[in-house]
């Protein structure tokens, strides 16, 4: 049992401006079907930069005061009354949606795209912090001798996961666009599962290193090529036969649809911010293509696959830098840069 | 043995202009892979439509004089001597779509989006005629004991099978958009396969009043309805589970994307000839569907499945004209008015 | 609120022999996540006939005492303070399983073969009584204009759409063997669904004639007629592209493996007490057909489908017999005779 | 154009006794749909053993004097006059089965279970020779920087891929059941395309050596351990969620049924020479599990799979022994042995 009396170190978004504050919050108390999870290691997500640097969407999504971050791994310390499939000392990390279990999207085994879904480190506290409190049935049990840091970044792999295996690219020509963090662990993960050629299409140099090491047979850079040329030089004219969608790239995404392959498949998780335009009928209907969007991870499918595939990634090449959790402005001005895989903080 | 000194009639596009030529040709002579048809009755297309009216898309496309026309239902006269699969005698229809055999999408079971198809009618003479040659391996045999009117017409309705049968629908929502033939096909074929609820999309009011009599539980006319608030309301509050395309109308495929349910399904036929525009963030990744753009028939099994459903679906309120080959003009005006079915011809 | 002092009607099992009792118990109470339930209409299935006339396999599963029974329609009188999705006065209907929610198959949306399964009316109290509690999360909301007694068979239902409708069925050539309630079930849902050609087996008359009106284009009474030759002969000489097995005997399944089409579907429900012998290389191998054990419901799709379906199918045709819940022992004894479809029974 | 009056050396079985005798042969001539291949290297299937042995099944099956073998990889020397898709001079290797293109399997994209199927090597004159005529729609064309020894293989590679592929594999655990060449192929191809964790059981130890260095995480002899109990222990008391069945072994298969998980798969390439015996009810109904029949390649997915993933598999592995052509018979006692992956032979 923790001393609830104490406090903990805690990484709080408490003001409606750019910013976070380093401060301490009392411990959380759990409910009968919680449990408090003292944090080893996070990583920052997209998200988290979004709130930090207070963009137009944190404006009106987030309301202050809340601590922040959701990508986590962690030994249990304490569980509520209800909980039996957890245990105190178990190593694991955290599904980021909480979702209603009772609509009937949750109630048809796809809770990931639940109704009433409440986001932890933007809905609830979350694990910027020494401790945070998760609803059991969150929670993913770990096999504890994997590295802490490695084991946080699970919840984007679930995302990286979930694109790059809606369709089968095993033996298949694939394209991943956009190569941040996520991009990078598509990369990785596409070469784990034995595509048969890897077209990483990404402008930052830094990046487009790293995708190359992660198993890119070919990176592209769009600004100085004809990315619809160089893609189907390099697939017989043919395009690929499965995209997947990181950039969230207005222009990138209209240009996919000339060199995805009739009959291919479009995963699409990046989130433009403006609608885009497609030529329906020349590059969907008359190729006969699919295409499918991407919301969080399959509960808890996804999960079970990328702990089927954790010891076969390249986790070491993807975590690129580790910042003490009090370093959370040095981190965010990496994260910024772009010269960065994924950055781990620990408490 | 066809005397083939004799001619036959023929209806061809003779003229780089609007209209037809009812007139005289020699009948085919077969190749060694083909087969000779006595046609008992074909129907009209909308691209046959489009050709008699000389559109743009036309006028571009096809090359006069051609004989028009590629839904039929006929008698097999005389066969090549490689053919072994079809004899004289045998009532037979036809895949419009003749393919390479060569192309990777052909050699991996995905003939429909071959990438050197011809068309029956359009880059080869057609059916629009007493005697039609048609590749042996286009050819599908029938049950001789159907009414070849409703025979003729089961290409397009392989269309509505390909379309609506691509995603699960058996005790699922849908909705038809657009009620031309091969939505009204659509409409049936749902209500056949036990769809749990049918709504129905189209402003013609000819055409709202069949779709109902072919099984649409509900009928929404989008001109004089909020089409999203109805089809919401229809469903409580959640959209439909998937949506057939039929109509190529750009505004209403635009509203398509805020009626289909979290986790839906979009099946597109229709072509529409200017771009669309989508808010991909909230339409389709948010929302997590899946959209599949639909090209001819997989040949041939949707062919098969045409003819597992033949005689369960209600064809005799689907052909709603029949006139002889010679009354094409007539039958096209039929056709423009918009207050049809499908329209057969009898040569 | 009921007035929990009140007893209730109950059919008990309360000694381990053959047989019933007919006696009154306490109304139940529920727990925070439990509903209490006014039964409306309850219905017996097979293994409430075992149960009844305590057979080798009750002997050993059942602990006496218990309330039988598990397919029920009712109305909820009293919702447990957690349950928000339930409310008094909807008429509901109950999944069987119990689930544990905790192991690896309900974790990934696959409760149906949850390792801890608990049963309705075997381990926990049953709806054969006035009343019955249930946990919310097993609850189904009907529509509620549908006859009490066709909802309270959406249970066994459900298995008849798991089972027939876990392979593709629609436009193709299906067997449904054994035409007990559930065969009988499947032989409509296939005709429902606009399966090809529906060919019933059945030894019974009674259940033959049920099965010739529910759809079934062909009985076959293996008894009297060589099944494989038929089957054959009715197919082309192919055999049946999908087949559903519903009568757990043990010869009738070994001679499925003749029967079924190359590249086929085979999808098993009943239970054989012995072990199947198969020649593996010949019927399964060089055949490359597809063989699908099904245990329950898929938690929640089924119910989803049973409800979208529920309108289309011929419910009043299936339920051949109604008797008070008083009369259990008629009841069975019809049961035991084979010429009934479903039994309900009205509190 | 080659001379055809020149003959070649051949390898043919020519008399209905074991052996073989390496002989002359005139150079095949083509038809208009043929191609003749200048066989740059070749490999020993288990059915080019079975005929060289002269078993029971070769007595019934092969009708001397053939040329034997099918798996190759060669260079085209000439085409029929219809033959547009290859060329001279290209690098290739070939489907086994000449199928008819005309049965419903063939027409519907299922070729591998057609019933006319004829083999080569089988039925035709066989690749154990200097040149070889095929019909032109079964050749794959071969990156032509590869080995061509690993290029002869991919036939069989093919039958790996079809059965360990069928079902999702990727983040899964898998069992391979007999590490025989194609098993060692599976065992490799498990590796490649990222399953979670891969467990070969094989009781020649030079085959489980092999099995252990292709990527098999745990080697299993059943020999000496008990099967069922050690697969459980491996997998926290689960079973295996797929397995691929390489053995033909009757006792081999019936324990697999108690070590699969609860909705696993089984993909079964194996042919057991008895019927096996399966306790239906509670290996395959309770247990929800999918049992699948592999028969030769999907037409040509699995070929294009198969070119995608060349380049990830470990070949220079996978074939263990190189012998001239003429030395057949030493290359067949190896083959014997049990010790060797696959045996390539070069003319």
């Amino acid at each position: 049992m923790v001393n609830c009396s104490k406090d903990m170190l805690a990484l709080v978004k408490d003001k409606s401006a750019p910013g976070i504050t380093i401060t301490r919050r009392p411990i959380p108390i759990i409910e009968d079907d919680e449990v408090l999870i003292k944090v080893l290691a996070t990583a920052i997500c997209g998200t988290d930069y979004h709130i930090y640097s207070w963009d137009a969407w944190s404006q009106k999504r987030v309301k202050p005061p809340v601590i922040m971050g959701h990508e986590l791994a962690g030994e249990v310390v304490e569980v509520g009354k209800n909980v039996t499939r957890v245990k105190v000392g178990d190593i694991v990390s955290c599904e980021t949606h909480i979702v209603c279990d009772n609509c009937e999207f949750c109630r048809t085994g796809r809770g990931h795209i639940c109704q009433h879904t409440k986001i932890i480190g933007v809905d609830t506290d979350g694990c910027f912090a020494e401790y945070v409190k998760i609803p059991a049935k969150n929670l993913i049990i770990n096999d504890p001798s994997v590295d802490p840091r490695y084991l946080s970044i699970q919840e984007p792999l679930g995302n990286a996961v979930h694109t790059m295996l809606h369709f089968d690219i095993v033996g298949r020509t694939v394209a991943i666009l956009g190569c941040g963090p996520i991009g990078l662990m598509a990369v990785n993960l596409a070469k784990v599962v034995g595509a048969a050629k890897i077209i990483a299409i990404e402008i930052n140099e830094y990046r487009a290193k790293l995708a190359k090491e992660l198993g890119a047979d070919v990176v592209i850079n769009p600004l100085t090529e004809d990315i619809v040329k160089r893609v189907l030089e390099e697939t017989d004219g043919l395009g690929v036969e499965v995209l997947g969608e990181f950039s969230g790239n207005k222009q990138a995404i209209e240009q996919a649809f000339k060199y995805v392959r009739l009959g291919g498949y479009m995963s699409i998780l990046g989130i433009p911010s403006k609608n885009i335009e497609i030529d329906l009928s020349n590059d969907v209907v008359f190729k006969g293509i699919t295409i499918y969007g991407v919301t969080g991870r399959i509960m808890f499918d996804t999960w079970h696959q990328v702990k089927g595939l954790i010891r076969r990634l390249d986790l070491d090449k993807i975590v690129t830098h580790t910042f003490k959790l009090t370093e959370i402005d040095k981190a965010m001005e990496v994260m910024k840069s772009g010269n960065s895989g994924k950055i781990a903080l620990i408490p």
